[in-house]
Parts: C-alpha cells; sequence; structure tokens
C-alpha cells in the first residue's frame, strides 16, 4: 500500500489536529477532503464501535446549502423522493438523479426551515450540478458551500456522551430528525443519523474555529466511557448494508437498481429531473440489483475495483465492497446481481482480482 | 504519513498495473481517481524528468465528451476564452467560471471536430456543471465521460521515444495541437501538452484495454533512454508556475486572480456564463494575484494548507504551494499575493503551520 501524499487540494478539516493527535493509520479522499478510515485497526476499530462510543471527522460530508424563494421547487427537482410532507427539523436520504435517472448523489437532505436547505453530500461536486439547474433554470435561490463540518458520535454510548456535552434533551432527538443545542454559547444543529448500524448523532459544527474545543470537550466528557477517535468502519457498513457512492452505485445506476426504490415516488414527485426515465425504470423493474453477498473466505483482498459473479463462467454481477467479518465468520459483501439469479440462497462463486474463485451466495438481507 | 485505503471509489486507470510494477511510493486522489506523486523520490524523479524521458499515468485528467448541434455553444457558454477562431485538432487551456466568475476548473478543451469537444479536466467533477447547463438550457447535445485515459510522455527525450513508438511524423505536432497515430491498429489522439516544462506529448488512450500495451511497448521501445515511470513532479510544475486547481486556485479565485487574464476575451466571448461579473473585474483589476514567491529555506513541511504571507504581522497574501528546489537552491512557491505587496523584489515573511516566519520574496517570474 502506497502513502497519500499531502497538498492542500486535499482539503484538512476543523477536526484533523485532533484526528492526528489521536494516531490516524489511514486516510481516503471524499469531496476533495481527508477522510479518516482506520485508528488501532479495521477489526479493532469495529469491535469498538459496537461497544463503545466514537467520535469520527466526517466534515467531508460537505454541506450545499440552497437558500431563497425558490430553493424548496430546486431540491424537488434534484430527487425522485417526494418532499412535499417534508418538515423543518427533518433530514430526508434522498437519490439525486440526472436526465437519465442515472445517480449523481445520494445525500442527505436537511430541511432548516422553508426557503433554506443543506443537502449532506456522498462524494460527488453535486453543488456544480445545483448550481448549474439553477442557472439553466434562472431560479431565485443562492447555492453555495458554507463552513459547516459534521462531526459524529457513534455507538452504543453515544447517547450518554452526548447528553453530557449537550445536556439530557439531546437524548429525546428522534432518528432523522434534527435540534439545536448550545456549545460554548454557539447553536449547534445534531441530528440523529449516522453512517453506522449502532446508532448516534451527527453534529453540523458551523464555523471551523469552534471544531477542536468541541473535539475536545466530547473526548474529556467521555473518558471512562472508553471515547477513541473512529471512521465509517468497512466491516460494519457493509454488514449493514449501507451503500457508498462511488463504491456501490454511481452514474451507471438507477436508484432501483440500488434499492432505492422506496425513495421513488416518480408519480408524485412533480419537477424532479429524470422523472420520465425513472417512470419507465418504476413500471418495469431494474433488471439487476443490490444484494447481500455472503462470501467463503477467512481473508480477502481490499476490494479496489469490480469482483466478478459468476454461475460457472457466465457473469451475473459483481461486487464492488468487500470484507471480512469477526463477527459473521465469512466474508461480507456488497453486489449488484443479475435478476436471474438474484434470488436468496443462489450460489454463485465471485472472483477476485488474483484468480480465486470463492464460494458465495445470494442472502435475503444485510447481517443486521 | 498516513496510507492510502484502496477501495473502488477511488478508481484505478488503465495503466495501474504498471505503476505498481514500477514502483509507486506516493498516491494522491485526482477526479476520483489515482494519481501518483512519486516513484524513487520527488528530488530523484525531479532529476530524472529534466534529463531523460518519464510515462505518466494522468489517466485522472478525465475527459467531458460534449457532442452535437449546439456543442460549440456549450462549450463557449463555460468560458471567457473567446473559442470562434478555435480548429479542431487544436487544444485551448481554457478558465471554466461560474455565474459569478469564480474558477470551477481549467481544463484544456479538445476540438475533435466542430460539433465534438473534449474537456480535459483538472481535479473537479465539472461533468456535473456542463450537464446542469446543457438541461437547463435544453441544449440538443450528449454529455458524459468517455473511456479516454491520458498518458503522459514528458522530458527531454519525448520526442525520441514517442517518435519510436508513433513514427517520426508525430515529431512535427506543434505546441498544443493534436494529430492521429497508429498504435496496434487502433488510432490515437497525440497531443503535444503535459503538465511540465520539460516537453512531451499527451497520448489520449480510448478503450482501457489498450493501456497496458501502450505502456509496455513505450518502456520497451525506451530501454536505452533510461525511460522511468513518474508524474506530475511538485518542484518542477511550481519552478514552471504551472498552477494546480484546488491547490493554488478555487471557486473563489477569478481567472485575473490566478494570472489568467489573457484567456478572457470577456468583450467577445459572447454567452459566457459569469460574462457580467468578469467585465467588472476586467475593468477594475484583481485586487490579489498569483505570484511567484521565492522562500529562504533549506527544508519545508508539506504545503497542506494555506500559509501565511506577512509584512511584519499584517497578512498581505498566503501559499498554496511550496517545495525546494534543488536546482535553484532555494524554496520555490506559488502564492497569491495584494496588490499593495505584489511588486516584484518585495520582501515578506512566510508562516509554515509549525509557527516558523521564513524570509520570502515576490518574484517577477517563475523560475523557468
Amino acid at each position: 500500500m502506497a502513502m497519500i501524499a499531502p497538498s492542500r487540494r486535499l482539503r484538512r478539516t476543523p477536526f484533523s489536529e485532533g484526528v492526528e493527535a489521536a494516531g490516524v493509520k489511514g486516510y481516503t479522499v471524499y469531496n476533495h477532503m481527508l477522510l479518516p478510515t482506520m485508528f488501532a485497526s479495521v477489526v479493532e476499530d469495529y469491535r469498538h464501535l459496537k461497544t463503545a462510543v466514537q467520535v469520527w471527522d466526517v466534515a467531508c460530508e460537505r454541506q450545499v446549502e440552497v437558500r431563497g424563494p425558490d430553493s424548496a421547487r430546486l431540491v424537488q427537482m434534484l430527487t425522485p423522493r417526494d418532499l412535499r410532507g417534508m418538515l423543518p427539523g427533518q433530514c430526508y436520504y434522498m437519490p439525486v438523479v440526472d436526465e437519465t435517472g442515472g445517480m449523481l448523489n445520494d445525500p442527505v437532505l436537511v430541511k432548516l426551515a422553508e426557503d433554506r436547505w443543506w443537502v449532506s453530500l456522498a462524494d460527488s461536486d453535486l453543488l456544480h450540478w445545483i448550481k448549474g439547474i439553477a442557472y439553466g433554470y434562472r431560479l431565485d435561490v443562492l447555492v453555495d458551500e458554507p463552513d459547516v463540518s459534521p462531526l459524529a458520535v457513534q455507538g452504543p454510548q453515544a447517547d450518554e456522551l452526548m447528553a453530557r456535552v449537550f445536556g439530557d434533551s439531546v437524548r429525546a432527538v428522534r432518528f432523522f430528525r434534527f435540534g439545536w443545542f448550545r456549545f460554548q454559547g454557539r447553536d449547534m444543529l445534531v441530528a440523529r443519523s449516522g453512517y453506522s448500524k449502532q446508532g448516534g448523532f451527527e453534529i453540523y459544527v458551523e464555523g471551523g474555529d469552534i471544531g477542536m474545543p468541541l473535539w475536545n470537550a466530547l473526548f474529556e466528557a467521555g473518558r471512562d466511557l472508553d471515547v477513541r477517535a473512529g471512521c465509517p468502519n468497512l466491516i460494519e457498513r457493509i454488514e449493514g448494508g449501507l451503500l457508498s457512492y462511488g463504491n456501490d452505485m454511481d452514474r451507471s445506476n438507477t436508484p432501483h437498481e440500488c434499492g432505492l426504490g422506496k425513495f421513488c415516488n416518480t408519480a408524485t414527485a412533480i419537477g424532479c429531473v429524470g422523472r420520465d426515465a425513472l417512470l419507465r425504470v418504476a413500471q418495469e423493474g431494474p433488471v439487476r440489483q443490490v444484494r447481500a453477498i455472503e462470501i467463503e473466505a477467512d481473508s480477502l483482498p481490499p476490494c479496489d475495483r469490480h469482483w466478478r459473479l459468476l454461475d460457472g463462467d457466465r457473469i451475473v454481477g459483481r461486487v464492488s465492497s468487500a470484507a471480512v467479518s469477526p463477527d459473521f465468520g465469512c466474508g461480507v459483501a456488497i453486489g449488484m446481481v443479475r435478476m436471474t439469479h438474484w434470488e436468496a440462497g443462489t450460489a454463485l462463486r465471485v472472483e477476485t482480482p488474483d484468480g480465486m474463485r470463492l464460494p458465495a451466495r445470494v442472502r435475503e438481507n444485510f447481517w443486521v
């Protein structure tokens, strides 16, 4: 494995100082920003995440702020999910598609007010798409990237740690809702959300200057909870079936292929770009779809490219994320499988880049 | 320094196999793709680049293909550079700006035909912007990312090596022009261009399958020329004043601040998005601008964030790229300086993140 070469283009975050002090060992790049991938080891981080509480620098989940009289029209243009019932204080996971129904991003939409939204991004410059649409349609909106850097608190002890820093009322925040909480005289948006299945919160930290004070306060308050620096964990997120844009899906996939059909209200999401294409898909259904794939393996190479899924010598799909799970004692993977082979229980083989063909099986559900 | 964590999201290239076999030691991520940053060492790579010939995997310079009846209108909307005189066979460096005149990318535009163009990208998803504009204006165009991966051949022996693989006629290709040359039965677009001042070519390789055969043919043919795997070299590109999008400029900068005013034909580039804003800038001139900065230093930390440029305790600019130059025996840097202090010869101090304040000087020109 090679080193990552530092440069300003790979942006540091308001929490980088804390991440470095905690001994980060691996990085990836996400929205032109550094995202930690490992502290102790992926397995040790995984065990700790499932039993204690971690603080994650996910500043790379950049926001696009959409504000102004036409903002509601613009955000509805971005997604086939019907946003009419959405209230301020809610977060919606939403597929964003282009005119052909191809996935451009799968952000979380945060509704701050009737005319103010944050689009909390996965890894692509969706800002460019939103600005392009706003410009082309001459919409009366402001579209920009604000100085907002999410910090996640994840794990079974997340409620306890957050209550110590923000007060007990933070426990009352419901899933995919948010509230405003005070820290050192600043109001912070705190949502119950995050890229793990262990539960927790995301704090949308406005203003880089308050980043390290908050980081330090969380570690101070959680010393007896064994709080540690963590990051989205490859094994845990695959077990939980959390898709990763750029890994498990890209512009060549429709939301339906990604198993996101339930977020497509194509009949009622009036004005959505790509609606015509998706109406067709909604009628006919996709011919391939995301599935949980179990692999018989004690060890696996990093999944840095598609691995072919085979029935004999016939290619019937591909794996896009994979790791060995200590808790389930097998390889856990996310794949895209053709409809001829996507039934739960179907036996396949997966071919890794070194030419190994390992037994694999389509599962009904992910592991959690 | 930390490791880079492999995943499919950080895309491999058609040349990755060759890059790994050549012993790549460092990577950055560019347009969601791996870009090597170091083989032997940055200094050794630098010396070799200036004396011999290198083959660079710059597949990360992704193309946006724009095709169809409205394609000329669309590409002119992207840039304040007047494209009316551009002919098929030419390459134009062009600033791309948003409606406020802020830089979105600084690609090379390749004109394949009157109705077919490649926009060869710096590091941002300009595809989203171009698709958004095309959709908003209902233009009759196709906009997509084709399977085209540039491979650069750079260094004083580039002509000799290229002639051995593509024939002597490749020597006749002029700067920022291209021609079509045959390799193993395939036509390849070869331009005289590249991200160094040592001269050379970029081969726009269509179809990933022919990547490694071409890579191997170049190494085979250049054995006695000491051909090596290389990459854009930090020291050499700063010496040469080659700006890097995301490092030396971003959306907050106008082309004029970046010293790209000569590519802004704001009066005649009719239809350019951001023209109103840039007309204003063109009249008044920028209040800060890119400058070559010489630093008195034998060693420098990696420039992974802005370094402040100071006159006493007053901030008068910032450095965005820096390295120590063996050939010039000083720190070489690219900075943005306020007009009060941008005259050649102005003495300043540069503050590195460890708190050191080093003597620095504004130069008239870059080093080559």
